[in-house]
């Protein structure tokens, strides 16, 4: 054993102190060798904060303590919840010295070396330096507890750090009271014991990529029967009510009599699978959230706290979560559906927001998810999605595929002020000018898109294929829409506008569509919410047809 | 500085290899050393694959050329570009020795320490491991370099990665051929400098966090009305959604809640009930249809063939029909409610459709109706009508209680056309020129008045003394709301107008009230139909004030 492998091996995550002080030499030197850690593309940006404050130290230990109790809700047995409680996990209020290391997401602002796979790179630099701080003040005789049970977002408030500037966690730094029997606690107080050895195997396998060329240009064959259609109609003027005191319901139950080629057509199962993706332009500032905020709408659509579970519950609709390249490395869990293309797109304002393999990548995934959910037997799919910035990228698509200038396809999106608006506007117009790029959609498509949106358009062209009602939510939506109609135009006959968004870039897609919308709501969420409200209005179309009584059958007056 | 510290400050990420091999005994003391690395919750969810495949170096080359190219295009400028394609950012091919540093996703599938505040500790403890892989190679002779340009989702594919493995990157691993003039390369380069220390603050201020601590759970007896609306509003506004993103749902939310007082509104046993009578100027050919159609209906209705039937088992609404005065004496029917003024009232053209004392009650029986649904326990009423000829009527009322032109309060009704239109204005202009009665309001309602309207609006003025959610249907129920409005303003806190009707007086009526409806779906049908289809998007704004997380609860960043 070297000197070094000493250190690293003696090095503990400890969270029992004495009251020594931390001498300022000692952490200067410890954050020195953080200094030395590797720093992607030169980027230099950790940053560290030091908190010596009893007032400051006690409002972080409330954060820990609401977090602990959560945790301690998440046990697996009431066995092992017990065994937790009895655990001390940090000792932000003992250890006499508080460190915070940061790291600034805004480097990304500008071109940073070794990002363009992953931003991830940024903060592990920054964790690569937390590594090198807690060898060095092991070296000195000083150790580190690394404290993660924290609410981030509180966390990030009370300290008052600026919005671009993210914590690893709180670093209690002290002189050890315990080297745990050279050992982590948790192993000597036998909640797990730790492998000996690490896990370590040869991979000598290539494996081939799985992407298949699809062929999106099979135009469908299915033109009504004007037999059924006449016979629609006159089951509908039959039905007792005066002719066509139903409205927009009865132009509903003809189109869905005409999908489903019936007099008494069913929605079977109905679905809403959410989108959600993260979108590089949304680094620029166009959005009044962080991009951190779809990965926790993700987290909530998943603990079913969101508009869309609500409503998807009130109205029996199956609701389905799809990572479609969030800026986040989710848990494997049964009810998120991974078809992540990456972490986010890039920003289309410095180059293509992706490459055309993971455009027709996107398409392939959004088909076989729309597969799956045909393959249980429903005839009906709403499409929702979720992703900060996705507003900003789908003005931009509208604005190159209508050829209609951006001002007329941007809006406030979930809430910027006017003066936010005017810059989205300048910073998408420089975007779509600096376009270098081939003229043909699919160039385009992949140079400018979302990776949620393409692949809720891929799923619709699958939902087209499969005969299924395709409900189409609001602005955003649209323009996925908009996008698989022109792949495919005979996808209209199958779509149900569900609302009319609050966005104005929405009412000029339903204008060129020449359609109508079931809702006026003022709805601006998306998630699909303008599906799962909108639905019973539908099933009310296809009760009435299917169910009410006709002028014969009830022995009333027609005219 | 000590040995440590040596070891730390000449760690460099190195893309330059001699051809010497890497012996087995130095790759597993560096990985040991990864092991030794703490590990979140001690999960060991580190996992090490190494790469001596020429095949397949060549295979992830390539990805990194694909990314290389791609960031190439995203550089802020020309000079920068050339600058970028100048450097060497790694050296997959030469290295001897491929190293992939990953970590297991799936150990969160069971309960872990410290992954409640974010999953990324998990992978935090990878980059740790690395970090000391990185400091043992450098003390052994040989040195790492990180390869992060990689499109993540194909190098998985490509090396057979189970779902649940997740890789931080490519680790060229050798011995190596230059030290960079013991500077990051990037700095040897001139590509920027390393600052000299890191930037260190201490944080002194503790800043207050924005979310107030208010208690939702027991807030039911507020007394002052105004603490109440805030505390909605406040409600409405943290859940997770931007504010008002919800549109006339929030409307609706806050509506419902300020009725009740409460937080959590909940809609107990919804009704609607159908008034139905006839009207003697439907005499006189103002209607499309006979008035022996008032009796077919209602026989309908108690069959359950018409459309409020149909949207009322739909929806779980009870439904109750009222004869309030239909021109033909139905059999005692268990489920029809009698309460029938007379058989339909007098023509206005001639003369006073009903006595003083038959509207008066009227509006008994109304009172009385509503009485026994409130009963029930029922906390929401629907109001809904059928009667052949009582747009006409429902016009007159209008034009005499607004005191507007008679042709601004006529519409087409259930479908006359436009010759039958303009006969139908002439006889109701008439009639208004030859009232000669008192001016008082009741002396109106009772020389212009129906049964049906009448008792709607007695009813209606019952349900906000039960402070029951009134819900109105289109035209002719809104002018039965205008009737219980001018006798009791304050019913309007409880009013819901659910549709907007195709009748061109409806939309006079809801300007003149300054409220917005829920519906535009072109109905016209009556019957409470109106009130039936929107019962669910009620519900719905119900549902996300009481079902919908807060930013709090779900640990969401509001703004």
């Amino acid at each position: 054993m070297t000197h070094l492998d000493d250190i690293i091996k003696s090095r503990r995550d400890t969270r029992h102190f004495t009251n020594d002080e931390v001498p300022d030499a000692v952490i200067q030197k410890a954050l020195q060798a953080g200094h030395w850690a590797p720093s992607v593309g030169l980027t230099d940006a950790t940053k560290y904060y030091l908190i010596k404050s009893t007032e400051i130290k006690k409002a972080i230990k409330k954060l820990f303590l609401d977090y602990d109790k959560k945790a301690a809700k998440l046990t697996d047995n009431e066995q092992q919840k017990t065994q937790y409680q009895a655990l001390k996990l940090e000792a932000i209020e003992e250890a006499p010295l508080g460190l915070v290391i940061c790291y600034d997401r805004s480097v990304l602002n500008s071109f940073t070396i070794g990002t363009v796979g992953s931003n991830e790179a940024i903060k592990f630099s920054s964790v690569c330096a937390a590594q090198n701080i807690w060898l060095s003040l092991t070296e000195q005789g000083y150790s580190m507890g690394w404290v993660s049970i924290l609410n981030y977002y509180q966390f990030k408030q009370l300290l008052g750090l600026p919005e671009n500037i993210e914590p690893l966690g709180y670093f209690c730094v002290g002189k050890p009271a315990s080297n745990y029997d050279n050992q982590p606690m948790l192993q000597q107080l036998n909640w797990k014991q730790k492998q000996d050895v690490p896990f370590i195997e040869e991979i000598t396998v290539l494996h081939e990529s799985k992407i298949e060329n699809i062929n999106f240009e099979n135009q469908d064959k299915i033109g009504f029967s004007s037999d059924l259609s006449e016979a629609l109609q006159y089951k509908i003027d039959n039905k007792t009510k005066p002719t066509g005191s139903l409205g927009i319901l009865e132009v509903l139950a003809k189109q869905i009599g005409e999908v489903f080629q019936t007099l008494e057509p069913k929605i079977i199962q109905p679905n809403i699978v959410v989108f959600a993706a993260d979108h590089g332009i949304a680094n620029h500032g166009v959005s009044a959230y962080p991009q951190d905020v779809t990965r926790q709408m993700v987290t909530n659509f998943l603990e079913g706290g969101a508009a869309i579970n609500v409503f998807c519950k009130q109205n029996n609709i199956q609701l389905s979560i799809v990572d479609a390249g969030v800026n986040y490395d989710f848990p494997m869990n049964a009810s998120l559906i991974s078809a992540k293309i990456g972490k986010g797109t890039h920003s289309f304002l410095h180059g293509a927001a992706m490459s055309k393999t993971e455009l027709e990548l996107c398409f392939v995934k959004g088909n076989e998810i729309v597969a799956t959910v045909a393959k249980t037997g429903s005839n009906c799919i709403g499409f929702g999605e979720m992703g900060i910035g996705n507003t900003s990228t789908a003005s931009v698509l509208m604005s190159v595929i209508l050829e209609l200038p951006i001002e007329d396809c941007v809006g406030k999106g979930t809430g910027v002020n006017d003066e936010k608006l005017q810059f989205k506007i300048e910073i998408l117009r420089k975007s779509i000018e600096d376009y270098k790029g081939d003229t043909d959609l699919d160039s385009k498509l992949a140079y400018f898109g979302g990776f949620e949106i393409m692949q809720m358009a891929g799923g619709m062209l699958q939902a087209k294929e499969k005969n299924m009602l395709v409900l189409v939510d609001g602005f955003i939506c649209s323009v996925a829409f908009l996008i698989a109609y022109k792949k495919n135009p005979s996808i209209i006959t199958n779509a149900i506008f569900c609302h009319s968004s609050a966005e104005q870039g929405h009412q000029k897609i339903i204008d060129y569509l020449k359609v109508r919308t079931v809702l006026q709501l003022d709805l601006r969420l998306g998630e699909g919410t303008g599906c799962a409200v909108a639905f019973p209005i539908i099933q009310s179309a296809v009760a009435f047809l299917n169910d009410m009584a006709s002028f014969e059958s009830a022995g009333v007056s027609g005219r």
